[in-house]
């Protein structure tokens, strides 16, 4: 098996993989904004007008001059001439002169004349038209000016940004209800195996159903992608360079995977192979689950070939999948993956040399989370329905105690 | 403002909240499985039929009768006839008889006869039809029997189940192609507040753009509900009262952001008062931001008052209204909010008696996550747009000092 002879680690196969794809010019497309929730932003957005518009009160209380609350206090308040309240939404249209004051509420816009809001709780209407304030301001105190939070023509957003809600109000907010956004990358996905049927198929005895391409299709969604199908293609040469090279012309990436026979996986290398140049950079990697995983770059399109168990597939397209439509979006966000701590319920065998990934299962007890690893035999998808996450298992560790605090990302 | 005299702890009025709140029955509806990703299931999925449906071999190797290895060794192999490759897909029709072997691939059908699989590194075809054997192997040693997995009537999905993307697998492997699931929650969404106009509208001088629609849309579909919007109403009793009222009729779930100033919040928690019993539950949460925040439940439907401001009321609805939809849903996955560890470069106050969530930034220095405070005087949502997560500072703690490992929640 000539796959296994140069075992790549899991990020090293990925740094040669996403080097040696080159970033394209990002096709763009323009969008309402309120769909745009995870598509990636292709120009960087400009601040159109400052924001606010128009000094606004951070408080309910009482717009005034500073200047007439200086040197009040609670056993000699500052007596000042209650004129008005102030509408909401819409310019108040009154000046407030010296010795005089207005209720304001929160948001609302500051009257010429006024350069500071006074809280409701540090002042008292004694009368119907005066008004005790117990404290000196400063000059824009409870204010924020015209502009202060963004200024016109400030960079607002980047280009390369994956757009979330926060992103989606702030457009909102300047009134930009399109964008131009990165059009979808097409990936395409191809399963071979003698051994698999498409899943509303009834499995001849022998036979497996296919899961992949749903789950593939799945992962390449959630990373911003849209899946194509090519279906199932069996294990015959011929048949599936025929396939390949139809799913290699019409999209942007080709995900394989492979049945779960070795001559399969050898068939998916030799027809990539023969897709364009460089070929095949990464020809199994070491990891558990997903060793026989190629990453292959021809005539600059990524092409995948993904592992045929179920399981080794997801594992592998969490890594791999997820930074390849990354990379075709022009995607700049960084790479956060959020975890759980939790402390390990058992013990976690691993081989030196080897990254692992194993399924965990949370519990919490008296709030805190405990992981409980999920052994199993053979690499069934109901493995992971128990799973709340996968706990990794670097190279250079031997195995994990039970009470260790780990980290699991949660699938 | 008689609201701030109660503020309740955000999670003990959550479980006002959640608790007030009856269990309804939840209506399904059938729907083609691959679109089920992120949809409650509302019925136990049964195994229909076992797992794998057929002895499987889980590694590339040769079929035997396990007592033909017995005493086996690098020096002295067990000489065994090899008779056949046994083909992917289908029953192998052959019957491995004493003495005998056949090259099986990793998931293809064990033969009649055989009980174990000797992985080809183990063993070596010596000529056309004679194997050499080297160690010997146990009974069902690489071999995983039918129903090992998962036996037929097995609970292998439980009802209230929020589907993912290893349970869309695990359906596809049983064939089960459609499936029923919670109907998505109806949840109206009115933006009151004069200082509000329509995102597509310019506003006036002294007005201000509606985010809190657009973003309040996007957390309940995240959740799993249905937005409706009911618009921006004008802070009018009578005619708030009247779109609420239809809101209420026909949705599951009200959501009001009220305006910025006290006097439309105030109006907010009349007109919900108005909608049936026990109504207002919670009126002022400890909490920043967030604190002017209303949760009632009406003739068993909830009904959420948000602040106006579009940071408050982003914060807020990641704790309220999510719960608030998957209590609808039928939801009962584990609460499971994934962190990341970072350790804040700067100080953070806060004051006692109240829970903050205070937004950061995240950086990575060699391979060390860090937050950066973001510190902002007025509530604006490009403050969230700087930011990848929140640090929640529970009411107990005055405040973080630089340097101290953090867990952010990501946004």
């Amino acid at each position: 098996m000539p796959e296994f002879l140069k075992l790549k680690p899991p990020f090293e196969a990925l740094s040669i993989f996403l080097d040696t794809l080159p970033q394209r010019e990002v096709p763009s497309e323009v969008i309402p904004t309120v769909s745009a929730l995870n598509r990636v932003l292709v120009k960087d957005v400009l601040a159109p007008h400052p924001l606010p518009e128009f000094s606004r009160s951070t408080v309910d209380g009482y717009a005034v001059r500073a200047s007439d609350t200086y040197g009040a206090s609670e056993s000699l308040p500052a007596f000042i001439r209650y004129v008005a309240e102030l509408p909401m939404g819409k310019d108040p249209g009154i000046t407030i002169e010296p010795g005089t004051a207005a209720l304001i509420h929160t948001g609302g816009m500051i009257p010429n004349g006024a350069d500071a809001v006074v809280m409701l709780e540090h002042a008292q209407l004694v009368s119907e038209d005066s008004l005790e304030v117990y404290r000196p301001i400063g000059v824009n105190e409870n204010v924020i000016q015209k502009g202060e939070d963004v200024k016109t023509g400030e960079k607002v957003i980047f280009s390369g940004t994956r757009l979330r809600i926060p992103e989606i109000g702030g457009l909102m907010s300047f009134g930009i209800t399109e964008i131009s956004v990165a059009q979808k990358p097409r990936v395409a996905i191809l399963s071979s195996g003698d051994e698999i049927v498409a899943p509303q198929l009834k499995p001849a005895y022998g036979q497996v159903r296919d899961i992949n391409s749903t789950t593939m299709s799945l992962i390449v969604k959630e990373a911003g992608g849209e899946p194509i199908l090519y279906g199932i293609v069996p294990d015959d040469e011929a048949k599936l360079l025929e396939v390949t090279r139809k799913a290699f012309t019409e999209c942007d990436a080709v995900l394989f995977t492979a049945g779960s026979s070795a001559s399969s996986r050898d068939l998916t290398s030799q027809v990539i192979s023969k897709l364009g140049s460089p070929g095949v950079l990464v020809h199994g990697v070491q990891v558990r689950p997903g060793k026989p995983t190629i990453l292959a770059v021809c005539d600059g399109k990524p092409v995948i070939g993904l592992p045929g168990n179920p399981v080794s597939a997801l594992v592998i397209a969490e890594i791999f999948v997820k930074q390849m439509v990354k990379k075709l979006l022009g995607e700049s966000n960084k790479n956060i993956s959020p975890t759980i701590k939790a402390y390990l319920s058992g013990n976690i065998p691993s081989q030196a040399g080897r990254d692992d990934w194993v399924p965990v299962s949370l519990f919490n007890e008296m709030g805190v989370w405990k992981a409980e690893p999920i052994y199993f035999k053979s690499n069934l998808i109901f493995n992971l329905v128990k799973a709340d996450g996968l706990v990794h298992i670097p190279s250079e560790v031997t195995g994990l105690s039970a009470g260790t605090m780990i980290e699991v990302e949660l699938l």
